[in-house]
């Protein structure tokens, strides 16, 4: 019988143990999409209280807590940093079976050394126990990155960012983690946000070109793409609900532009013409510049409008979409595909239900330019849990090639999310670990332990050619 | 290795069995949704045959009897008693891995005494040990409820019910269980069925309100969940396909009214704004009156024209729809939310393929006022089954927090379908005790134990304030 | 521990052993649906190469070798026999946990004695070992189909087919294995196809009936389903994406029909109605010929415009399509059930996300007539593997009845294939095995045994009327 966090967590069989203690476990870490802040990594940033690290801008743990029932104040509010930890340690007490119950400990466990469970019996001991290692010399933002075995990560920067802070990082020989931009044009792809218009200003200024339609906004930030390139870039990114590649023309995605950039709203339909032609010519300027392109597909967001004025957007108020239309994206691929210049394509879908349907859908754009190009994400947000990763590599082996996986990311704005790259491993050596065991595939530790491993880093080293 | 029907049924580890044995097994049940007739239970009705028990009304019974092509006249034509049971004992033997073949064994063994597989051969044996049980004094409509542990049951009522019987059963010193109403409006949500006009003069008639547009509607209905209120309802309910919310406004709705009261077929969309607005009334009259609001979306009924004039509805010819919109409930929960009137929402989906969104959408309107506010509801008709018990679980634990799940209910219009409680314990208890046992959880019994009992019981009855 | 296609080769249990050894194993086989050439066993074809049997027309492998990277020439193109091979056998190993992997091996083991993983290592090796059996003298079409066990199996033949090769081996007292024509009006249900009018040209002339409307079309359509069950014929089938039956009449449907004649291209909304007015027509003329319906819904086709000039269709660039509507499905099946029209019908769907749907649908249309008239059929392409299996027979004992199943079918190209039924066989007695084993179903050997044995084989003979 397996210990909760023990040394064997999650791996159900002797092969699955022994493929994580000799494979997976001592990889190095490429998270090839976080939202850290590159600032921060520059400044070495230190953290007063882990309710600092945990629960400043973490909004998957703002969500227990509301369900829990814990008040506002608490979560979002002004409230002290101590009581909004207790507030965490009591919701913590009633979420198992949520992959949050599991992270939080991992991160307990492998940081501070606290084997408690988190409750509010246990809070006061381990707030001590987190304050004092955080006054440590080596938990600072560095020190954290350093002590998970990271190789290298890409942050998630706006198109108009100079990159000054990449470019210091790069310059500075004491940091031996590769800090890398990556080419998120969010807001040129999302009119109907507040700052659109100042957005294409600021563009227009940084790339010292004009910004006043379709085609120029594609100029600039093409002048962009090259730069980031430049800068060390391996890979775009961009995440929305689902445009409908099969209505809009050219003609209307120009004049929505147009509309738009006059303050205007846009229709529905305007706003998908406007989206889809943009994201063609993305993809476009994504091959010429040798980035990978990930799409993060499905998502709904910020469906309470009650809380919106106070808390922003990325508060805990998204929600999985209606799922992605295989008919719709065929099109978009093929339209990139048909002229050569599909760039090489991780596609996420918040809605797991779509798994099965775009890991075949992603089939069809295999080729012989590299092992596949075209990749299945791993499971993003509501989807990132056990079962969830269970789900998707059955999805990917089923369909397509687990082999060829490139494995995890943290998408996370903590430093102390390399759990999830532990997670990842135990679960993934547990799945190949349980059909050797069961004889399902052969139990032969030097076919399947290379495997494994690629999976952990090699596979995306490789693929986004870092 | 388990027994079938055994004491350890679907308790496939040590601590699944010690789960059920010490904390779940023994708790009261609240019945909280069931179509139990309340005049039977005032009448404390008795039963000739098994037949009447079990094949009187029960359409999921009678799907299972045609696929396995047995003729209508012995499923709901005039054929004799006994015959119909000896079809069902036939049904039941080619329905291995069916629910109802479990159900049908756990109702013989638990309410009978009757431990042998019914087949043809044991079904002459079964019906005599059946006949001679209900004409003892316990099998009485009271009797059965009684014996089962019930505590307290809502029925489902309409509207326009005067709720005699429920103050009757109120009054009645002799009964111990609570036998409280619930509201569905249904009828005034679905202008398509015939009785619809007759049903708005009978509503006007009791409440003593004019019902001659949409507002009138809404008072009358108001008025009339006040004096449920009054008589101990707790919550509302109502069935539907799944409106679009995104479309029609208050003005259609209106005008829908009228075209529907003076007997004219509303078109799609007209009803779809009907029922869209009619439901945001509905939502705010729950709210003021401090009931729990129950959702069954994703139904599509009556789909078999040529048996619906023998049968009638609730006949067995309904499917699982196509889904239910998040985007499209999200501007429902939404548009409630921002006044504050959302009350505490239960939502079932009858695809389960919807899970997971949904799961991740009610997160999105949780809130301070109590815990898990926002319910995704138990497996609902066609998922109701080991396998969507444990994917409805799954959905709750990996996007929200099983620990507060309100947990198991009937929705039966039979006495002895208490049974389905002994079910989902066992199947909730191996869940747990199979992560306790593999150490993916605490195994922590004073941690777990609490948390399965209180899903039995305790959290429904606080939910509900019962 | 069970080893890697060993004897008990994905049976994980004993109860699971036994069924398979006992009662499913040495099943005869009726595959009822497959696309092998009937000339091809009428002439008794032998094979020079393992890539003339394995690659020349598999596009299941032409994927995986695509995602592994391959180049197009060793695919599609012109390479040399034995480079493809190696290509092959390259990506086999890359393939473990996709089912071809498990194919791939079992039909070395089967029908060449290899037992060697293959691999680029092992490639040299393997391809000797198949070049000597198939010059052995049962190696040829015939052969291979004698020594699976195969008793009758249905080819897919076009309703223009004079059945010439059909009768031939009727009188060919040397073949004792049944070869049944199926009818599949494939290309009259897509008058987007290029030889859309060449082939009504040809139904005329083989029908002797003008087809200038679409009436008449139905009526060669109708003379030459006779011709074919007078020629042995038990079922159709055809493959869709998913028409929408809630819209398009029977007059727009006679209009598109000539408006295809002309060579005109039909817009989405006119193929819809002509798809689904000649699939009600299509229904009627089955049920009159006494012929099972097969019904293959949601593949979106040919999805790669680049590399469609070269390979042309069934390449490996079809996709799983956005699912199958219920609600539409719902109106279609009652169209004909209405007037008594329905055939036996058989459902699959390429999205197995809507398993559960359907399986619910289907039993809004079971009758007297005989047991399991609705059936959803075995899972489809990208979902024919292990887990698909599973979910399938789960969904059909969940909503349904898993005893009356008609079981497996190649669907292939292939007369190495029926080691699929092995696979399958496999499957399904590990699931009930392990129901038995866990206590879930009864430990009763002559009670489940049976019932695995007729989902084998004798389901299908019955429903089929073989």
């Amino acid at each position: 019988m397996n210990t909760y966090l023990g040394e064997n967590f999650l791996l159900h069989s002797e092969p699955a143990r022994s493929l994580y203690h000799q494979y997976a476990e001592h990889e190095p870490i490429f998270d090839y999409h976080c939202h850290l802040s590159p600032k921060e990594i520059l400044e070495d940033t230190r953290f007063d209280t882990i309710t600092q690290v945990w629960l400043s801008g973490d909004h998957y743990k703002w969500r227990l807590m509301r369900a829990c029932g814990v008040p506002e104040e608490y979560i979002t509010g002004q409230a002290d940093p101590y009581e909004k930890f207790l507030h965490w340690a009591r919701t913590v007490e009633n979420s198992i079976g949520n992959p949050l119950y599991d992270w939080t400990h991992l991160e307990l466990k492998n940081y501070f050394g606290a084997t408690k469970l988190l409750s509010e019996k246990t809070a006061p001991e381990i707030w001590e126990q987190c304050s004092q290692k955080l006054a440590e010399p080596g938990f600072s933002a560095r020190g954290l990155i350093q002590r998970s075995g990271v190789k290298a990560l890409c942050t998630t920067d706006d198109p108009t960012d100079d990159l000054s802070v990449h470019r210091a990082l790069a310059r500075d020989g004491s940091f031996s983690v590769r800090v890398l931009p990556a080419f998120r044009p969010e807001t040129a792809l999302h009119p109907e946000q507040k700052n659109f218009v100042r957005w294409t200003e600021k563009l227009s200024q940084v790339s010292g070109l004009p910004v006043t339609s379709l085609s120029q906004l594609e100029d600039a930030l093409e002048k962009r793409a090259v730069f980031f390139r430049e800068n060390g870039c391996l890979m775009a990114d961009q995440s929305l609900l689902s445009p409908d590649f099969l209505s809009g023309t050219r003609a209307e995605a120009e004049q929505a532009f147009l509309k738009a950039l006059s303050g205007k709203e846009l229709t529905p339909y305007e706003q998908n013409a406007y989206q889809t032609q943009l994201l063609l010519s993305l993809g476009r300027i994504y091959h010429r510049a040798g980035f990978a392109m990930q799409l993060h597909l499905g998502v709904l967001r910020n469906c309470n409008s009650r809380l919106f004025p106070t808390t922003g957007p990325d508060a805990g108020f998204d929600s999985v979409g209606d799922g992605v239309s295989a008919a719709s994206l065929a099109l978009f691929f093929d339209a990139l595909d048909r002229t050569g210049e599909l760039p090489p394509t991780v596609l996420y879908s918040l809605n797991s239900g779509d798994e099965d349907k775009l890991s075949s859908l992603l089939g069809c754009f295999q080729e012989g330019m590299f092992p596949q190009k075209m990749q299945l994400g791993a499971p993003w947000w509501f989807c990132d849990h056990q079962e969830g990763m269970r789900k998707q590599m059955k999805a990917l082996a089923n369909v397509g090639l687990l082999s060829g996986f490139i494995g995890m990311l943290t998408d996370s704005r903590s430093f102390l999310s390399y759990a999830r790259h532990e997670y990842f491993r135990r679960v993934l050596c547990d799945l190949l670990g349980s059909w050797m065991e069961q004889g399902d595939i052969p139990a032969d530790r030097e076919l399947i332990g290379p495997m494994a491993r690629n999976i952990c880093y090699r596979n995306a080293a490789v693929y986004f050619k870092l």
